[in-house]
């Protein structure tokens, strides 16, 4: 009995990981996406200046993360461009988030209920993506440990990590300050991710990467939908930061 | 007789679409684009200070489109310096238009007539490029049309859309603005030129290759000759835009 | 007898250019790289508040000119990543040197007499590094004899030549320099260095490539020894160049 439960949880967890992204989770990911770029103060302004520079803001909140694996493995930074009904997805959500009548679409999503629906989708594409980013490294490096993290890091926070170059696409400039300097809840478990799924890659942690994925996801749509709904920005990590560093 | 006509446009316009751009063309494009490097204040300043920051920039607004086309389809950047021959005749014009003794070069190419002559020529070798671009990304990805668009754009736009960066090389550094935020003339043509291009090659235009290179070419050297002629900045396109926009 | 030390010059010479740089002089460019790291403003504060941020820095002090040359011939940035017993000794030195307790291992290598001996060893991996970019490239680029300048150049230089996007990852901003417009020795020595050996390369100079690594890794020792002793920051080059300009 006790063994069956457990088989059915791997099975659970194979087809899981095996789900395709392609278009719900995509479509949530790309909203979620925009949704925090039209948060960002002044970019209604670009947006109306600019549809151009708007675009292609919104298409690096989107792709940032295959952008920058991309350059990290030597590819090309547009590669991912050559997926036309992805474009062409992201580009209709830019377009509604932006410049629909009344505000309505904004509206819609970025009511609390659904958003947090959206947001724990986006999670799902998020540690999808760290996965999909050490295991392509692996396939590139078969011992680049520090490779493996770094692509799947860059996989998992995807535009934060640009965007100082991101802002001076839409004229701002804060040198002061990055992602890396001050990281946030996703990039910080971002990097926590790729350790992780580095680690599995490696045979280093006696767990498939199935399972790694499913509870990987769990714990990163609890978090966010949690972070989200209350508002905070205050990192599951805190507590065990501050006992660490002191 | 008509169709005669048409067969010797149609011949011309092959004939035109094959000639080469070694080496008048490519002076003539090098002489202008190094012009507006000089135009740009302070940049005879640099000249005097460090002759490599300035020549890397000479370099930058001669092949800033050949840099950033190979970035995008993921080759080396520097693989146009293989070139010799065009590499060191940039330069001489480099030196020549920075240090010729009583400025005399710049003098002569600065000269209006010679000016419109140039600039002209220039917009000629801008078309090429465009085309080239777009048929290259095409050969990469048969059906990246997003592809095909942005490695024409940055094959006409070259250097200004990097011009952020092209400034720091100078020590300048102007955040609140960029060439996507605020787009030029030739930066906006070169846009439209590459959708245009993408969509030949992509057989949605029913028109040749060779005659929408004669047809653009004539287009933008027409506009380009008028604008510097009149010191104008206005663009041909403010009318349509002005018309959709309200 | 005189042929004689003529073949022992080129048999040491042989030698010497054959010479593993693996651990010891690989050691003794990361310590120095590090130690000028922990020199810049603030850097100290950026290892306290976000380690990720300073070891990020660290490895762009020691890999930066891998990083660059790998840019620039088209390859993956973090390529040399793959070399994990490089990076795992590069890590522990900045360990060392930015968290060992009461500072001790700083102020062991920061003594001068050991600094010293670490710079001299320093110089002859860059001349080595100098070597190795120039004649990879040639292998790239048979006769692209200014991409085998500016690789070389890039493998001498390292760091110095993004140092403005380095200061921006710890939260430093200074556009009104950079290293191409204000040459620091060691960056203009790897420029020089570049067209020795692209020249050499080329068979343009009657010498061995071995004679002229370790003339040059001579030249660069000697200088950077003096320069470090005297805490001088005037170059040899000031006397020729300020006799040139004049």
């Amino acid at each position: 009995m006790d063994v069956l439960a457990v088989l059915n949880l791997g099975d659970l967890a194979q087809a899981f990981s095996k789900m395709g992204m392609f278009p719900v989770f995509d479509v949530a990911y790309y909203i979620v996406s925009i949704l925090y770029l039209k948060y960002e103060p002044g970019s209604v302004e670009v947006s109306r200046k600019s549809p151009v520079a708007s675009w292609l803001c919104a298409m690096l909140y989107c792709f940032g993360s295959y952008i920058l694996a991309d350059i990290m493995l030597g590819g090309s930074p547009v590669d991912y461009f050559q997926h036309n009904s992805h474009i062409l997805l992201a580009s209709a959500i830019w377009y509604l988030i932006f410049y629909c009548p009344l505000n309505l679409f904004y509206k819609c999503v970025a009511f609390l209920p659904v958003k947090l629906v959206l947001v724990a989708l986006k999670e799902v594409v998020r540690t999808r993506k760290i996965a999909a980013g050490v295991h392509h490294a692996h396939h590139a490096y078969h011992h680049g440990y520090f490779i493996m993290v770094i692509v799947g890091y860059v996989k998992g926070s995807g535009v934060a990590l640009i965007s100082n170059f991101e802002q001076l696409l839409r004229g701002v400039w804060r040198p002061e300050t990055n992602e890396i300097l001050n990281m946030s809840f996703p990039t910080k478990a971002s990097l926590y991710g790729a350790i992780l799924f580095t680690m599995q890659e490696a045979h280093w942690l006696p767990v498939s990467r199935s399972m790694l994925i499913i509870v990987f996801t769990l714990f990163m749509a609890t978090s966010k939908v949690w972070m989200t709904a209350r508002h905070s920005h205050s990192s599951p990590f805190a507590l065990i930061e501050s006992w660490i560093c002191h």
